[in-house]
């Protein structure tokens, strides 16, 4: 492990798949940071010091310099320190990653929320819109990425894919809620290949939340949720 | 100019900030490239082909390959053509500079936008919250940016400078509609004056849209919102 000079520190929830990106990069890279886990309902000083506008975790303090948004620490992460790579090297290889990591946030993972959160037909109709959004992403995937290779990224894991797989878990959650697998081998082929290849790693072990605590924050947010919408 | 082997088409059309940012940027860089004004009311089937999932402008073709998304764009442009650079070396500069660019896209832009397709007191609401973005916004560029340049990204425009004066007749077309300036020497010192040094760019000229074109499309929005919530 790495030990970086002027510090690294990571500000972050166990729960948030952004905050687990971001911890995935780190470890991936070899380098060692602290963590520090931020309660959301009484914010740290140093979170709101560090991310006055938005006031969110993950922020990654380095040598005092706060670094916010989980896309641009990544990218951050990733041209500080160098090995493994978590981009390709060719432009245009890199903007197809960054299109459909973009795309993942902003489609897909709406889409799984709307299971969670909804109820009776809203969540037929959520799951109806997850299964499209599945469907355009593993679509995606078996057009951009070359198969044989157990990461979108190659040998080992990359941007696109620890976005991902840091929700993976986030699948057997949305299983129980529905009582239907979802994302498997045939309706997702590539997608649930690429998450098999990942959970085989340690740090996959080591950094995502257990399935427990996560069905648990998932039922507080349903909950929250549906009695704000009665 | 420099004629880019394989060809180089955007597709676009002449309102959208988010393609004039595209435009400008190969225009900084020097690169020739062919310009397919879309119709959005009846987009081409290569803007379909080429943008199947968003469906949007701008796209970019760079030798047969589609690149989509205004900043995945632009950090294209800047990785295939050096010089001169549009973003800085540093990444922790580079992060500060993508943190501001996505928040003036999702925060402040939409912002300006509340204030076009509101009337009465939401429309009130709408101009005060422009007016906290804006606050929120350049002291933001006050605390990152260097003064005694005459953009954020030096002697040249980068990212943000593109992202922040693609838009930037929207604040007369603004100013018009309420009849009182928003953007101004007293309000925005940093803004005001990064716009005033980017006017007297050629490239400022030739590329955004007139202020009576872009009126007319402000008032065609207003009509079209204002109608649907009736």
């Amino acid at each position: 492990m790495e030990t970086v000079q002027g510090g690294l520190k990571l500000h972050g929830t166990r729960d948030s798949p952004f905050c687990a990106r971001v911890e995935l990069a780190l470890k991936l890279k070899g380098v060692r940071y602290e963590y520090i886990q931020e309660n959301l309902n009484q914010k740290s000083e140093e979170l709101l010091r560090y991310n006055p506008i938005h006031k969110k975790v993950p922020v990654l303090v380095h040598d005092g310099q706060p670094i916010v948004e989980s896309f641009v620490i990544l990218e951050y992460i990733d041209e500080t320190w160098k090995e493994p790579r978590l981009m390709p090297v060719d432009p245009h290889r890199r903007a197809r990653i960054r299109f459909w990591a973009d795309y993942y946030d902003k489609e897909f993972a709406p889409a799984g929320r709307g299971i969670i959160v909804q109820k009776g037909e809203e969540q037929e109709k959520a799951i109806k819109e997850f299964k499209e959004q599945l469907s355009i992403l593993e679509q995606g995937m078996e057009e951009e990425f070359p198969l044989g290779q157990p990461f979108f990224n190659g040998e080992t894991p990359g941007l696109l894919d620890l976005v991902i797989c840091s929700t993976c878990r986030w699948f057997t959650v949305l299983r129980e809620l529905v009582g239907m697998s979802l994302v498997n081998e045939e309706t997702a082929p590539m997608i649930f290949s690429l998450v098999h290849s990942f959970m085989e790693l340690q740090i996959a072990e080591d950094t995502l939340p257990q399935h427990e605590k996560l069905l648990a924050h998932a039922l507080r947010m349903r909950e929250k949720a549906l009695n704000s919408s009665d």
